[in-house]
């Protein structure tokens, strides 16, 4: 039994710092790195990758909308061609880092907005998937668990791997609930931390409205950005070591 | 005895146009595509491999400094690992496109200011280079001819096009004229035409002062835009094919 | 009895050039002059406000979404607070050149996805509005006939302009129908001039299924780009005036 | 006896925090703010005007360079027309926020390469100043001391207030050191604070080589990023007083 921690990396950008990276990356298995639409430059990347490299981490393209202002968490009325040439300009520049230091793209994940649209919209999630198989059909693709990012990456032929999250409560129908409700948030670590068990070791969710679903945990989202974020992966990890689980990078 | 006739495509940006791609590609052999900095994006990319493709001309990254507003024809003040940084991102999100349509970049050609600080700036000019031959050792490089450009593209290993232009007066160091200067261009087409002639096939030119020095001519530097540029091309491809000179891209 | 006539202008960027300001300026009577975030740029502006201040048409801020790759057409998923703040900071930034030249804003017109959200969302239509209002209450609001804009400009207190469409038809419920749906635009000239001449005079038009409804016509919005735009925008002029219509500039 | 305390503020953007604004302005009389291009964005603008108007601070544009990326601090190649449009639509744009805040805008700072090329060349000064000038000829004009920073904006017309820098060496002819030597910095903190001193109540300042020369210091430069340079204010701000010299905004 294994899963993959899987953390966004190298969302600094010019001037302005962003997370610790070299804080979190010992814990984590795979880093989602920013192409430069919503975060990251060209230094960040080939400083991030570096970094990706030297830690032994999976290095992967985290393609966002080109909004950097919004942080790539706006919605934007792209047409699916539209969306198809964004990812494939983000993997190709990524790519480019990974080619100078002698690495390979081992997976993707869609960013904030383009991440949220692609799993209600079958269409755009089609779009982003093809993208990702023309450019690499060895790429595993991230997506969230139970969504159409997942069941279009496999139609087009990708290896998926569906994405849980520790602190966030799930609907009956397997989404997230939205931030934009009260109760979107797991705010007690011991909760959230039984909920990745549970999810890992069960394939179980239990729902906001106390039923239990099945979910499919592959790899777990974390976050880098301060002490708190640093302290809660430590735990998860500690717990799931302890539970029999190996921390393992998809598809290693 | 063989030139190839190269010429910057995918300038257009958005909802703007620019230039007559679909118009010029059948006469060129080398196609120089700008990659989202100082012109094109990601859609235009897209078509302009396409174009390329079906053309069977040489594909080439234009990477430029990042002046969308400036076309990339203002000097900017970045540090040779920035200038790397800056080409490597650049060829990688090309080289996406490419990896779609199955094709690869045969040459790359620094674009506006970029090129011309590199022309004489020796760091410059080596961080341009190493960035290109740590991407792929195997695409050609042009740049202007008996510069910087040259030589250190050669010294850090790759294989090199020495360029020259029809309507471009030259110093008797070999640079070209600067175009602040009134005597810059050479609006006479027959002088333009016969300049050509005499660097192609007897690798000569008469600088501004009336001396003969010696250039390399691999390829030659021509434009898209308009009718003027259109016939130009024409007359220079049908001298050239009169002379003896057979026109084929670089590396075939 | 008497309209107005705009037209967007001031809508090239850097080295790309767009649509013909010099030549359709003679025939309009307001301009709406891009501000830098959808399209124009600092010196676009410059040239293109002396540009009407010569003419001595209404200067017109045209506020849009920063997306210059989308040219401003792409809904954006904006809180009311940022549209807010978009729309003072470009009102602003087209003041700087009114400054300069002393003249005044005399009208906003917000473009593109900015208007259409803002005609069918009410508290975009506010957050615009009261933008305006903050910075300037005496700038005269052009908005879409019998939508949002129109109402909740008037509810903030500004003076309003209903804008009305030669080419496009209308919805039994004042909206104009989709640009997605094939009958979206009237393309025979003289009916499209008719329609003109029907809501200028009887304040009436008649929707695509054939129900005639009222509708208010301050201002047409007319286009500036080619030789085709011009002869229509010349041919509503002079049937306006024929019909004893003044072309009058708001607030004139 | 008296001067003024400027500090760059606003320089967050989108997601990304920089510097402590809330806890620096107490200290100052003056906010210098970022306009959009090197820094800062319509929301942050909006805000820090705010700030500013509620801690009774002068407020100041801080225009830059349209270079987010290296935060304005790289040198651009841009005609002195150009530079006239960049600061024109930047004081424009912060202007906006002023408007709806119901404050003026008090002076102007160039900001990081457009502040050194404007001490060096005089054209550009001379652009800078005419830019202020034309949009408000009220405008408080800082620039670095015994350079064509203020002579240019003396000749235009504007009124002037010399900066000085507390932790910075000078040169005999009064520029700074320049930050690529190994001495530009003062890092002893009472050395620092005796340099301010000297400069304020003796118009003196001792230059690298030992030398004295006269040094005009009508504003001291501060920052506000830390708590070792929130600490460093204090300290100046403390010693001052201590001195006899009050610390008042600029024009009050």
């Amino acid at each position: 039994m294994k899963v993959d921690l899987n953390c966004d990396l190298g969302e600094a950008f010019g001037n302005y710092s962003f997370g610790g990276d070299g804080q979190i990356i010992p814990l984590i298995t795979s880093a989602n790195i920013a192409c430069g639409f919503h975060a990251g430059d060209q230094s960040v990347m080939n400083k991030t990758v570096q970094l990706a490299k030297e830690n032994k981490v999976g290095i992967g393209a985290h393609p966002g909308l080109p909004d950097l202002q919004g942080f790539g968490r706006r919605n934007m009325d792209f047409s699916t061609k539209e969306i198809y040439d964004i990812v494939v300009y983000q993997l190709g520049a990524l790519n480019g880092f990974c080619q100078i230091h002698n690495v390979k793209i081992n997976h993707v994940k869609p960013h904030g907005a383009l991440y949220q649209m692609g799993a209600r919209d079958k269409d755009i999630a089609k779009a982003i998937a093809q993208a990702v198989y023309d450019f690499d059909p060895e790429i595993i693709y991230i997506g969230l668990s139970n969504t159409f990012l997942i069941t279009e990456a496999q139609r087009v032929g990708l290896t998926t791997a569906s994405e849980v999250f520790a602190d966030r409560r799930y609907e009956d129908d397997g989404q997230l609930v939205s931030r934009k409700e009260s109760d979107a948030l797991i705010t007690d670590t011991n909760e959230a931390i039984n909920q990745v068990v549970n999810m890992v070791k069960f394939q179980k969710v239990i729902t906001k409205n106390n039923n239990t679903i099945e979910i499919q945990a592959d790899t777990i989202c974390v976050h880098g950005d301060g002490e708190h974020a640093f302290n809660f992966v430590s735990k998860i990890k500690e717990r799931l070591m302890k539970e029999g689980v190996s921390i393992s990078r998809l598809g290693g």
